[in-house]
């Protein structure tokens, strides 16, 4: 896009205006339930990023890091290491989104927590802030990530771009900007030295590099808010300026969508939770395959693979593009793979179980026999994240079934109940069910927490 | 570009292809000319960066890493510090880029020893490698990045990606990767992890972040390598691949000029070094006003800027978004703007000297004047580092020289005096002579030196 076509009155003010938000948030001006999605991001994280810990990539990303070794602080999620800050940042950023389990929000669109919770929480531990201070970090963290995100959609991500990392990094250095106290003025400064630096791509999807890149945002986020902190120059206006982060990084840029209040005033309201260890965008294509078993069983026949005929499975053209391996060879192809995680929803595969995600699954002859009956029907200007399946079975019958998993949980108690049995079937297997439990107890309870490097030294090894 | 416009016969396998070249380079082969361009970039680089270790921001970078600490492995220029080789590259490539004063290859484009040499010098110096491993090692990284970043001109740079940054760690990637003795597949692996962090934009240029984005690069290239060598897992074609880093990065892919052999053979032969502390594509204006002075001189009446009624200088118009600063306030501004640079060496301010680019200069009222006669004259497809001058004095006269400085100097040993005077400029200064000369001796010898560290150790302070 040329930048002459921008609305110059709309956009030449907007990393200033989005540096202005992000440093007035304030605890005491949040809606309590915002703090509680808040609470729930962060328990969430800590859940995954626990679950993730023993990952591969883990243990090459603290061998490297660890041979460096530095200042003792700050924790590694799952380990016995202390770290610089910056270091934990980018191996805690690489744990939590090494199962693609994390939360997702569609306006950044990717996965705003585990781009900005591993750089602020290994801040706050080394500041020793309370809980109440990351709460307002976090807030100020996301709406920042969101709203930028919301300006370049949908080219940016369309284009190629993993916006967990490229949006992600504006995320991790507004909440450590917030953190750290600076003004709109040093804010905004903050935002352009994350925004040079913002990375990644999604051809990388199903390689170690995908959760690299959210470690890497969370890393170069709040190196970017320490930096400005110490007085390092930057332009001002680096999103919408000429040159800048918007018109080289996609072909859209709507700046007006940025300073648009979402519903209910906050992006949060939005965020998206996972329950299924893939791709976000299989969720409701697995979703409306779960509803056709259910329904079969329902009408007292049930449905068993070698009944079925073919599978047509309509969704976004947008999916194509992210999660449409088509012969999956590993556990971490699977989940990126619209026809694999199909197939094992039809099947009654738990696809809710990290073990799901396996060599033997991908490479299951019955899977695999499935997995080729699904024909991809993408439709333009679908929701993005919703499914229609259509389950044709050899005596003729056809089930159908539709899911939108871009709609949000309304009922924040309930997904609170349901977020704590996700978190503790990931944790209580890394950390035994009392240091569990006790860890929940504290993010439950954040707002009272004096000091949030507890969080961070009870999710250690 | 849509991904089905590129030939794929050519692209399919550029990123296979380039790492097999570079993990074949061996000293053995290299053609003594091609050595001695080698040696003299890490000349360039160590004095451009000795000078460069005193700006404000090597001490904000730092104050940050050594806050940070960890193991002793590498020194950080014109500094006592020891840090880990990640910091080291960090620190060293931001210092060495500082005063905008060191190498330039046209088909990058942009600063490729910067990018390069400081995770190559770190990591030889935590490995006591050979200085004929580092001369492998460093042409092996060069000739990547410049293969690279010849498949996205003019686009990429044009469009506002600072290729310092964005290809520059390509070649840090492969130049470390050779060091570490890794095989063609891990080296495409290194390369891809490597192009997703690719980050740096030129709408930075003129503040702190511009230097950031070559140790950045550096430091993002080493760390490519060295998880590359641990087993991290990366697509082997993020180059080329649909979605991978030259679709994302501008509109132009031309894989066929990757595998294209350069004059001679090496890109390095087309290295341009700075005689002028201001970006390159100022040079071709400088030197032409710098005709226009002698001239001047030769015909005895020489000139002063009282007599010009105004200037016309004609140039590419890739220079308008390059260096273009109208009215720059300080001196780094000043190294970004084509009026006040040519105002400087009509005056006969030596360009040369790192004191001409001050607050004071970028504000002296007869400068101001003379370049607010400055009309810029951009052209269609020049050559991009050429300029073409006419000054028109009161009388009436009109005074006209052009000159070419995309032209690489052809007497590599005249080359080589005109940068030991440059380095011995520089350096002495920071270390004292004695020590200056005795560092400037042993990159002159470099292929003698059983262990490259004592480079890093003697530009140390």
């Amino acid at each position: 896009m040329d930048g002459d076509l921008v609305n110059r009155t709309q956009s030449a003010e907007l990393t200033r205006l989005l540096a202005e938000q992000a440093s007035a948030v304030t605890y005491d001006a949040l809606p309590e339930p915002v703090r509680a999605l808040a609470r729930q991001c962060v328990l969430d994280y800590c859940g995954v990023a626990l679950a993730g810990a023993d990952d591969p990539l883990a243990h090459i990303l603290l061998d490297e890091l660890a041979e460096a070794g530095g200042a003792a602080q700050a924790s590694v999620i799952g380990h016995n290491a202390r770290l610089p800050v910056l270091s934990a940042a980018l191996i805690n950023g690489a744990i939590g989104h090494a199962l693609d389990y994390d939360d997702v929000n569609l306006s950044m669109p990717g996965h705003p927590s585990v781009a900005i919770l591993p750089g602020l929480l290994a801040l706050a531990e080394q500041r020793q802030s309370s809980g109440r201070e990351v709460i307002a970090a976090f807030v100020a963290g996301y709406e920042t990530a969101c709203r930028i995100g919301s300006t370049l959609r949908p080219g940016h991500y369309n284009r190629g771009f993993h916006a967990t990392g490229t949006v992600g990094v504006f995320g991790a250095a507004a909440a450590c900007a917030r953190l750290l106290g600076l003004d709109a003025e040093a804010t905004a400064r903050a935002l352009g030295i994350a925004g040079t630096q913002a990375a990644g791509l999604k051809s990388q999807f199903g390689t170690m590099c995908k959760p690299f890149h959210a470690g890497k945002a969370s890393q170069s986020g709040l190196l970017a808010a320490r930096l400005a902190a110490r007085g390092f120059s930057s332009r001002p206006d680096l999103v919408e300026c000429e040159q800048g982060f918007a018109l080289t990084h996609g072909p859209d840029f709507h700046p007006e969508k940025a300073l648009a209040d979402p519903p209910h005033g906050f992006h949060i309201f939005a965020n998206l939770f996972k329950y299924h260890a893939a791709c976000y965008l299989t969720h409701g294509p697995i979703e409306s395959a779960r509803s056709v078993r259910q329904q079969a069983a329902r009408e007292r026949h049930g449905i068993v693979p070698e009944q079925i005929a073919d599978v047509i499975l309509r969704l976004d053209r947008s999916c194509a593009m992210v999660c449409n391996i088509p012969a999956p060879t590993d556990g971490l192809e699977a989940k990126f793979s619209l026809r694999q995680t199909v197939a094992m929803a039809l099947s009654g595969v738990d696809t809710a179980s990290l073990a799901a995600y396996s060599t033997a699954t991908a490479t299951d002859p019955a899977l695999v026999a499935l997995r080729d009956k699904v024909t991809l029907d993408f439709q333009d200007d679908w929701p993005q994240a919703a499914a229609e399946i259509e389950v044709a079975l050899n005596d003729g019958r056809v089930l159908r079934a539709r899911h939108d998993a871009g709609i949000p949980c309304a009922d924040i108690a309930a997904q609170g109940e349901r977020l704590a049995a996700k978190f503790d079937a990931l944790a209580e297997p890394a950390l035994g069910a009392a240091r569990a439990h006790e860890l929940r107890q504290v993010i439950e309870t954040l707002d009272k927490l004096p000091d949030a490097g507890a969080i961070a030294r009870l999710a250690a090894a």
